[in-house]
């Protein structure tokens, strides 16, 4: 790996290439994820069929669009006893997680008849958007459809590309059974999500999608945006690892491996006080790139946006994480609990030598849903919030009202709203 | 105003010509807005004083672009006492408001060495956009900076439209300065949505965009949601009022007004189990217009998106007021809590003779920025939560990762991620 000392030039080079990365800068595709969504919108069922004829290779009707009870019966036979059985122990941390996320509606009261409140509620229903493609990940299954049913959405709908034969990958289904899906329909891509914010004759229109997904299910969450809502819209996956000398550079390496063995796209750096492990690092991670199954993404991802920085000290390199707000970010110092306390930007944190980033990814119970691509500057882990929304609550006596209605009044006026203030005039015009 | 009876092709009807108001669906707009977007984005500065040129007739430099103590204090001269008065009173039940829903980082712990957490932080900046235009409201500035004040967020910008004489409006400015933005940019529209996203050399890029506008400002927002995070897509104001035959016709007929006179796209509707009511309301509705200064655009709201519906019972009119998911919602009923505790869908809850829409749009303390155009399905009212962010934290000692770390390489193999099974298998490859 490419080995550079911190410098402002070097973190602005670096935050503008993996900026590139961004489904922002993908006007290539836009258009024709206009097309489709314009489409399922105007055809519903057919436009969806098509697509999925087209996209995917499998022939789908509305007859076998919905997974039947009968396959999800023949994927449990087909799935290894030892993978249920560990879904079933990440679901169980999942949910324990999540559980603390729920929020409660509040009211609070006033002695003269004011009460102001919050009340909290889920969404009515949701869709959850699960890739096929490349590789099948049945973990994703479960971090989005356990906060949904954490937070008491009732529909919940997956939707998922089928196989050519028309089929939906064995794992995914088990998964999908076992975290609580309510239905799973064979279709991906912008279909899928265009499906999903406007409805077919087959598939419901929900409030909310979630998951990700390639470019054109990314630039189609983007434009639905507003009919339905979203969550952030995800891009290539990330890790930094902030390590000083006491860091084990195996752990490291291995650690920035796992991020780019899962894109090209993917970026995996790390920032260290120390230019030995910068080194024993570098050496790592062509040792373990010989020996894993996923060497040609790797080598390219690594190639495109894997760095290993040296920064002057702790500071310094606290400093680049929180500009580059990187989605993983693993602390591997002398004290990586202090450390902790200094970073403003990441989608996940994982602290100490153990506390890897894989560990996040299947079992820990935090969402691996995360902010990427530098947004987590302002966008969080998915989470129950993403499932619930709110309304204010407001209650005045006429008591309470009494003594403010000539301010509000005034005030309406002074925005020219004069029949914001009627409103208030006439509650008290016997007077 | 026109009376008809519920049933589900009226409200099917009434749903799908409200949602025509929709920001989605001006396509004809989203041309010139790209254009503006990428115009700041190439040019920074130079394109934002020429279109501030264009749009607002006024001539913006990098010397006056920035709102100066100075001016600051002219406004302040300007403005009527009793308004600096009133917004001191509404700031502090706002502010009282807010601070309730401030979210406190938290963690558990587990005996054999896990600790799992969510670590909640301000954002870093957010623009704040204020309208000019049509209208000034001095109250919304106060409900968009306030929150991202409780929230802790630093850097608090605000950009509205400067009128043709290059200066903002005196009563913006000292809302402005009492809610506490940190600086007031002169620029309004699409071009100071770009801004904020990108940055120019005037105006520094924010984590996030809030503040309502019109079509051109909902759109950008849409535009470079990604880049920044956005609050939700503005629309046209709403008011549903759910009242039986106790409610007073004259309060019900000025409530419906007070949202009539925002706009002619704005949405004033009654369902009510009463003909009665609905006979005397409409009368008041026009006793009132004849009364009032917005004459015009009330009548054009009521002709296009005004209604009142008679509902059979109490229960078919929550159903209708749970559809249209109406951004304010007044309950006028015999026993209002009652009804309130089967809204599922609204931006915000008004319960009572007294508590009447403008109270919450000046005054009560809850946020007036609330979710449009059906869109409380999903979104809800600006809140502190609009100005914070979370990490995960992660972390696992040795003792606690062993027992587990099988089922998580299994996990990752089965997926086919054979780098993340790498990452726990050489944290124990020497046993």
């Amino acid at each position: 790996m490419r080995i550079l000392k911190v410098n402002e030039d070097s973190i602005e080079n670096i935050l503008s290439d993996l900026l590139k990365r961004s489904p922002n800068n993908y006007d290539g595709y836009q258009e024709t994820v206009d097309e489709i969504i314009a489409n399922v919108k105007a055809d519903g069922d057919q436009a969806v069929f098509d697509y999925t004829k087209r996209f995917d290779g499998a022939e789908i009707t509305k007859e076998n669009i919905l997974v039947t009870e009968e396959e999800i019966k023949e994927a449990y036979d087909q799935v290894d006893d030892q993978l249920i059985e560990v879904i079933r122990k990440a679901i169980k941390n999942i949910r324990e997680f999540h559980e603390k996320q729920v929020q409660n509606s509040w009211f609070e009261t006033r002695e003269d008849g004011v009460m102001l409140g919050q009340k909290v509620m889920p969404m009515e229903s949701c869709g959850v958007y699960v890739p096929g493609g490349k590789a099948v990940y049945p973990s994703s299954v479960l971090m989005n459809i356990v906060p949904a049913h954490v937070a008491g959405v009732k529909n919940i709908i997956m939707t998922t590309p089928p196989g050519k034969d028309g089929k939906v990958t064995a794992n995914t289904l088990v998964a999908a059974k076992e975290a609580g899906a309510g239905a799973v329909y064979k279709v991906g891509g912008a279909q899928a999500i265009a499906a999903l914010a406007f409805g077919t004759e087959s598939i419901p229109k929900v409030d909310k999608i979630v998951g990700p997904g390639n470019i054109f299910v990314a630039l189609a969450k983007k434009s639905v945006y507003g009919n339905v809502s979203i969550d952030s819209i995800a891009g290539p996956s990330e890790i930094l690892v902030l390590a000083d000398e006491t860091a084990n550079p195996r752990y490291v390496a291995a650690d920035l491996l796992s991020q780019a063995e899962h894109d090209e796209m993917a970026s995996a750096i790390l920032v260290t006080t120390s230019e030995e492990l910068a080194q024993k690092v570098s050496e790592e991670v062509d040792g373990f790139l010989n020996q894993l199954s996923r060497k040609e993404i790797m080598e390219k991802s690594l190639e495109s946006f894997g760095y290993i920085l040296i920064a002057k000290d702790i500071k310094e390199a606290v400093d680049v994480a929180n500009s580059i707000a990187s989605e993983h970010l693993e602390i591997m110092t002398d004290n990586p609990f202090d450390v902790m306390t200094r970073i403003k930007n990441a989608g996940a944190i994982f602290i100490g030598a153990y506390s890897c980033e894989p560990l996040g990814d299947y079992f820990a119970g935090p969402n691996h849903v995360l902010p990427t691509n530098g947004t987590a500057k302002f966008f969080s882990p998915l989470s129950v919030d993403d499932f619930i929304k709110k309304s204010s609550v407001v209650y005045y006596s006429r008591e309470a009202l009494e003594p403010v209605h000539k301010d509000i009044e005034f005030f309406a006026k002074q925005e020219e709203l004069t029949a914001h203030a009627n409103s208030m005039r006439v509650r008290f015009e016997e007077e």
